[in-house]
């Protein structure tokens, strides 16, 4: 029987084989819990291998605990968080940084999901003043959710405006891997080296099970990490069916030839559905994700053949994401049936 | 090379290979995220087999998500949770009910692990005075912490006693099947059937990988749950991987063989020991741990070969679990180097 | 010595001769505390004759603690509070909101300060997706913090709403007199009457030392409120000193006179500032606030005269607050001030 | 008519008559809100020559207020407060401290209310281990809620084993007048001298209206506590009024001579109880409370004369309390009716 990927979502997509191998090759005999192992060491060992020996790597159950946790270090709770008002933390944890941190997170609009300095700027009119809350945190996505990708020079210049002004820079990295295929830089490169203080490293998005990890740059937050993490809910005990995933995936390079592949998929979608005059594509595709405008007669009949999520329901603009495992027979289906659809309902 | 199992805790332990076979077979194709797949379905279908059609279930990362969670839908931020002061929720979970719920614990004393409702009577005086939290939920863990276990009968006095004060009853259930194991009863009878609103139900510590579940008896506190998993961090993006280990776990008995194996071992253990004038069993060993005090001198040598927990630093009580895969051979193993060191420190 | 009144803000008038009168008259011998004494009693009883014998009255400390506590009191912490993005509650206390119900708060971008139906429409699409907080409550501010009034048409078509959707009404009443006074109407007409689940009602703007009130109009919210506002801190233990100031302030309509003195010294310094060509007013001048954009240069020089609140700094407007004290000669001495720097810093 | 004054709480008693004509004295003119004005700099300067230059002076609306606003600046959301379990912070604050703060409070059993070093010792051992919250904070009650006072050599001592631990000292001065008049000290000794870090300061028990001081010795604190007195909903508006008030019990030493008459009132009580062979005084009276245990039959009849708290039902404890205004006459009197309803009810 022929296997049908969706467009839904990257996380709809299985485990990728080099990780189920992994979590098996692991399985053996008992290891003391809660990250005290030696694959556990020997994950930690690669991450500061591509973010730097003076990384905090703290394994945490999935990307929202990430988030938060990584937010709640860097913040005191009369602080608030500047961010992209279609940022995850904002839309799609159901409130869990105001209800674990209990700070304010101020949204911000934008064209393209990325935040811009002088949208920054006027939230300085803020501080010192008791009777507001005081923007300490600014949180960007890497890359957004609308799949576009900050450039290194962008992110820098966001965090000297934090640093000046005596905030912190936050990243979102569910899709990092996405972001440092279609930049073709190392990690390093556009997050520590670049001024960022925590990281959520997402993994699940690019074929691993569970876990994510956050990365603290900045040495002052990581004596506090272990307890928020456990307080946030995010201590795994067999912490080495984490550790071994991430081992695998940052080994050989499998997290860029996943982030290639998907990114490679959403560039043919893009350039397929281009084709098609009834579908205006919204935004830049950098990374695994499409935007589109599509007439709004064919959602319905199209959800009924591949399940996907309507992004802004008033413009019927839809999301469509390709996944590491996503193959040219994929598109081409896809596309197939969308065509079919169109010529069904539109004619 | 020889395999050696410690006696620090069942999470120590591995993953069962039929559990990790179900992780392998499951990863096929793209399944629909949060749950919304045919695993999730079957392994709800499952609970449902042995808790009853009624019962809400939801499946969270770990047990501390499920605890905190599952007492967050019970709870108004005014209200007290009563519990053992040796409970996972008063101790080992970093303050994480109190900073997610806001509510207070209210810790009871007891000799083992045990609350009774002659303890819970007291705390009545505080009800209706706005000056006090109101004592609304009583949460107790089977098997406690120190392996011992609530009669069916025991559990349905705490819950006459719940309901008659419109309080709610919780249940830790991290290791529920040792329980059920030693009760020889099905999970329904100590459970619902017994008056429990909302149990944490666990598997990890019986050979799963992660995941839990919070199942909720109460239909009330059912149609808030799944935006507080969301809230708490707990809601898993590729579900499956959860389900698939419950339903390979629940399905031919192979939590029950697993605990019965455990406890078997725990049992074994014990009665070795008790022919060691030296040490003192501290608790009737009914699952899968054995409390015990040692020899002070003991402790340091004996944790260079098995790494294990100090239970009560002061009176030298140390705790040893045994898991599925322990066998007779760890156990032989285990009391052979206890005596050799016995032997060599204290003469 | 002649007395200098600023156009800072209602709150830096001082207390009206008739509650201070009422202060000393209530301070005699003992009563019990915590608001089981007849001068809470027969405040509460003013407040039943303005809003109804169904009304439940609870006395707090301040504005912001009403606005929290009796947000909270409506909230589960998953669910979302719509507003204004000018709101008190969103702007004005630091994050209290936020930080205690553990909710997010929904900023709406509006022109004068109120919310209509069809910008809360949009957010009904987040309703039921577990990913998004679920929006619950509807919080207007009457007068709004522009000194907008709405009508009572306005309240209830957005009560309908609410109800319609499962959502409740809450109403930031800090300067409510002043909106009575606009409207010319009984409070009863534009709150409970008019479909709002709770009120803040305040005073301290219009006379009071301290103490506001919360009025919970429906039943279902009020059994909680108790333990609500202690946990909230705004439980005074020498609450005649509260109620007694309430009952001054309901009798003998001395909340009206002093409402409509406030509105209609605004009146006057709009009319007499509308001579002024280099001054533009931006808001309709309903009660008794004046926001003005004025010519940069005069900001500085005016305020070492008169302390007053910049509204907008980037675009020069100022926001002038009149009280129950502002007579008709300091309208006369502000204006006059005010010209004579226009004109020396202006040529 | 006779006024007849209880026993009940020290916040029965009304306004003295001073703080009052101070609170006429300061209701001129229009001053700034929120306290830049200049009573409150004088209060402020006031608290100073007590408590020496570096305290940060901050006002507040009541103690519970106080209290959680000044643990919430020490705290951290993992880390955790130790104090007595008879605490007003642990027991008659609703839960407002683990609301507000998210933090454990970890009580501690004590014969008199006070703690002692030996008692802190053992939590010293959850240091370090992610799994417990992290004892940061000792909180202690001076007088305690038992009326007994530590010595400045006690205060010291626990001040020495919360710096050896990296702990700080919170001290809740609800009635610090009072011990400071048993004391015969100034309040510097045994506060910022021996150690204490932030001490909540009351005057309501002693003659206020309303409104305490938060006072904070530590430098460190200071900075963020006017956003967290905000966030707390804490900050008064017109806040000369809280000023006025401790101005004028600062000054002419009324803080003293208020508090050497509650005393002096308590000891006058306790000696003509002690007369009565029927009631047993259960705590050393060394500040304005008696405790006793009575005869459970006069309980009732004796609360319809004077209104007062039962301390404990099951021992049949009751709690006295005199205050400021108490007089000889009124000692005489309730000692009058306690024996006439002796007589009654147990003959």
């Amino acid at each position: 029987m022929e296997i049908k990927r969706s467009f839904a979502s990257d996380n709809n997509a299985g485990v990728h084989p080099q990780v189920m191998k992994a979590l098996q090759d692991c399985n053996v005999g008992h290891e003391i819990g809660y990250g005290d192992d030696p694959y556990t060491m020997r994950a930690t060992e690669r991450f500061k291998e591509h973010f730097g020996g003076q990384t905090g790597v703290y394994f945490v159950y999935g990307g929202t605990g990430a988030n938060v946790t990584g937010l709640q270090v860097l913040l005191k709770p009369y602080q608030a968080v500047l961010c992209a008002e279609t940022a995850h933390i904002y839309v799609d944890e159901c409130g869990a940084p105001e209800k674990f941190t209990g700070c304010k997170l101020m949204p911000i609009k934008t064209k393209d999901g990325k935040l811009r300095v002088e949208q920054l700027e006027p939230f300085l009119s803020m501080l010192n003043f008791e009777h507001h809350v005081q923007p300490a945190v600014i949180s960007i996505t890497q890359p957004t959710e609308m799949g576009t990708v900050y450039t290194v020079e962008e992110i820098k210049a966001i965090a000297r405006f934090a640093k000046a002004n005596n905030m912190r820079l936050h990243m979102d990295g569910a899709r990092l891997a996405n972001a440092a295929a279609c930049l073709d830089l190392p990690f390093k490169s556009f997050t520590v080296d670049a001024g960022v203080d925590v990281l959520s490293f997402g993994g699940t998005k690019n074929g691993l099970m569970f876990g994510e990890a956050v990365l603290i740059f900045n040495p002052l937050f990581q004596q506090d990490f272990k307890y928020i993490r456990k307080q946030g809910m995010q201590l795994h005990s067999k912490m080495r069916y984490i550790a071994a995933q991430f081992d695998a995936y940052l080994k050989d390079d499998l997290w860029l030839k996943n982030a290639r592949q998907a990114n490679r998929m959403a560039q043919m979608l893009a350039e397929r559905i281009k084709e098609i005059p009834q579908i205006t594509i919204t935004q830049a595709v950098q990374t695994n994700g499409v935007f589109a405008v599509v007439p709004p007669q064919i959602i319905e009949p199209l959800k009924k053949e591949y399940f996907f999520y309507i992004w802004n329901a008033a413009a019927h603009e839809v999301r469509w994401m390709t996944s590491f495992d996503t193959t040219e027979q994929d598109i081409e289906n896809f596309v197939n049936t969308l065509k079919r659809i169109l010529k069904k309902y539109l004619t």
